[in-house]
């Protein structure tokens, strides 16, 4: 076929995956599956990629671009008949600056690496999704990651300072120059960031870094339930900046067996999960001020400095959800996202639908800045109270004035309720947007940005 | 005439000014002329914006949003037979939530008046533009202000949630959910901040506030010399984060008579205004880190917490840019932006333009983020030199990849300037943004986006 003859001669055979078996292994995220795409491509460099979308656009192919396929929304998911762009390839670390706290990467490099490197230099990239270990930057791009230090440092949007995108026609687009403050134009770089590829393939960035903090306190608190537990947190937010405020409710903790593991004691109904960084005087004042506004209402504090006691603080943490597949491996994750003062509303109603339903649940997430990861857990394969209780809650999130996803995005999985919250105004703004650098319509078509 | 007939309509004789004297008023900026508008209306409501843009895109009649006319680069000023449309009676805080830390208010809100009433229930909203005393809200947004503070807590676009705007057809556009956190569709919050007028009437700001540092620290330190100050601020910048970082050098030192009025001694050369702010602890410990870091440098650090010395210290800084009119009536500042670490070549080259061209100069400005205020000072009005010195300036900030305007933006008299660094590619798209909102092209037109 015509396509696969051109794709070989640009990507050569080695970068060009068209074998059966092969694609299969890319038809689906951590979340979704999706068709087996037409081929597999791994682009080196921003001319092979402007040559592809050239091809693309002549012989009218979707292009889906993946990092490592880490996202839970079907984004980066094959559409059918669509080629692969996977930027994995382009993982080099371009240059850090240390002077001027600045890194210049290729999209594929792996959030974890960046971390990394910035750390050895005394630097710091603190957005960190779940996914860092293995998730790329131009993923976190796509998709605004955010993660456990939004509430401090804000989400990737707030560390990129622009990006190199092929844009349609093949066109490479910069969006601008690499400096902390540019008022010439419009923000074309903030445009990109979270477009869950619908523009263009993003193909480097240039992204701002902070010096690193000199010292982490990490704080576990038990209550006995969870409006106690986000009582304490929004106290908690008035008097400090933690850069990890967490919560787990008593669903979550059980299916994670951390009382069984001496993690929390056998009365506990829920736990806050809470990190500080800066300075020695910062964190020891902020450890005084918030331990104390703990202890008012949680039912234990431990806190610790130590990197292993840390590490085990948060393995509960990490443990949820593998824990709570365990428990249904049909769960269904949302991650809605409410003002702060709302939470207690929305938890309140959220357990309103599901006993209603009969449907177990487990929350947990970032109750910092509102984002709370909504587990359903049905105990069948598309249990029709899943699609219900979805609805109720999303409904239920619009009421709240929320938003109903704060990090994971739309991707293909919530592409009818984006439609439903971003209303027509918002569509037809967005639609039009995607037309200015996508004429031809082949960058992950229907993604995104409902049609 | 019709269209006046139709503006009283709308607004009643009291809110729309067609008196030709009073016009000439509304014809500037604090540094731009313009011709006299048709009429200066002051709405009141998203419905009488509504009505005056369908009324404009029926008469095909240029609108000029205009908050409080403190901006420098003439994005404000009437275009011929333009109607200014001033937010001015539209300034109204809607509310201030202390737990969610959000302020919804009205365009026509002073800076200054939001920051007094946020600090008044602990909070802070640190965006503060030098104008902050008159400068409205939808302004600051309009043009991405960005301050004193932006080193510490970025610029405006930082801390602007979502909008209400009213765009092409005088349709209402709700960029978004006000959460802190919103995974859904592309970030046309971002396109509309620093959007200068060009996408439609920015109407209504849903804000986000932080808790208010409860101790300020501010250092005054004096150098032999520019490139010694330079050196010290770089250096201050690896260990820690001042929410101030401005220099002065010695032009500008010497305008202001700073020597004369015992602010700085004989000997000194330039000047770095440092502050910090945050808990006790927190202030503390940056104070002793960075002052160790000065001294080794400085021929004199002077620190205070006290209100008044504090403010004492800062007149300095406030006063350079009135002093330097009085050296210079035809004075013409820049804004330019580079990384910091191309600071000392910038200010060689700007040096030897200037000493080449035989044009006095002064520099001071945000040096933590790389955002300098060139002040050319010719002894002639519309002194040809200054046109030289400003394209080669312009130049220099190109070869270092920076960006001609860090915070003043580009309005009209950047035009030029702002085409050459935007390029065909990024011009191109951001023409095309603007017909999705402005199909009539009736929003600032020719001004912020080159045509």
């Amino acid at each position: 076929m015509k396509v696969r003859r051109k794709l070989l001669t640009i990507f050569g055979s080695a970068r060009a995956l068209l074998d059966e078996a092969a694609l299969e292994s890319y038809s689906y995220d951590s979340k979704v599956k999706g068709p087996k795409p037409l081929a597999v491509v791994f682009p080196r460099s921003l001319e092979e990629i402007s040559r592809l979308v050239q091809l693309a656009e002549d012989e009218d192919i979707p292009l889906v671009a993946r990092g490592a396929g880490s996202g839970a929304v079907g984004g980066a998911v094959p559409l059918k008949n669509s080629i692969i762009v996977c930027l994995s390839m382009m993982n080099r670390i371009e240059s850090i600056s240390t002077r001027d706290r600045v890194a210049v990467v290729e999209a594929g490099v792996v959030t974890r690496e960046l971390q990394d490197e910035a750390e050895k230099l005394g630097l710091f990239y603190p957005p960190d999704p779940a996914s860092s270990e293995h998730s790329t930057i131009g993923g976190n791009i796509a998709t605004n990651a955010g993660g456990l230090r939004a509430v401090k440092y804000g989400v990737t949007r707030n560390y990129v300072l622009s990006l190199l995108v092929v844009c349609g026609g093949g066109r490479v687009l910069d969006t601008g120059p690499a400096v902390v403050k540019d008022a010439v134009g419009l923000d074309l770089t903030s445009l990109f960031v979270g477009s869950e590829g619908t523009l263009g393939i993003i193909a480097k960035a240039r992204l701002r870094l902070i010096p690193k903090p000199e010292h982490t306190r990490t704080v576990l608190a038990e209550f006995v339930d969870l409006e106690a537990a986000i009582e304490a947190a929004l106290e908690v937010l008035i008097r400090a900046t933690p850069c990890a405020l967490e919560i787990i409710d008593k669903s979550a903790l059980d299916a994670a067996e951390a009382k069984r593991h001496g993690f929390v004691s056998r009365e506990c109904g829920a736990a806050l999960l809470l990190e500080f960084d800066g300075s020695r005087a910062q964190v020891d004042a902020e450890a005084v001020e918030v331990e104390s506004v703990l202890i008012r209402s949680a039912l234990a504090v431990r806190s610790s400095e130590d990197r292993r006691e840390r590490e085990q603080l948060w393995s509960i943490r990490r443990s949820l959800s593998p824990a709570l597949y365990k428990r249904s491996p049909y769960k269904v994750a949302e991650d809605i996202s409410v003002m702060p003062s709302r939470i207690p509303d929305f938890v309140r109603a959220l357990d309103g639908i599901c006993s209603r339903l009969g449907l177990e649940y487990a929350v947990y997430g970032h109750v910092g800045d509102g984002n709370l990861h909504v587990n359903l857990l049905p105990t069948l394969k598309d249990d029709p109270k899943v699609a219900e209780a979805r609805a109720l809650i999303f409904e239920e999130v619009w009421r709240l004035a929320g938003s109903i996803s704060g990090e994971h995005g739309v991707g293909s999985s919530r592409i009818d309720a984006a439609r439903r919250q971003l209303g027509e105004e918002r569509l037809m703004a967005m639609r039009r947007i995607k037309g200015v650098f996508d004429p031809c319509g082949i960058f992950n078509p229907s993604r995104g940005i409902p049609l």
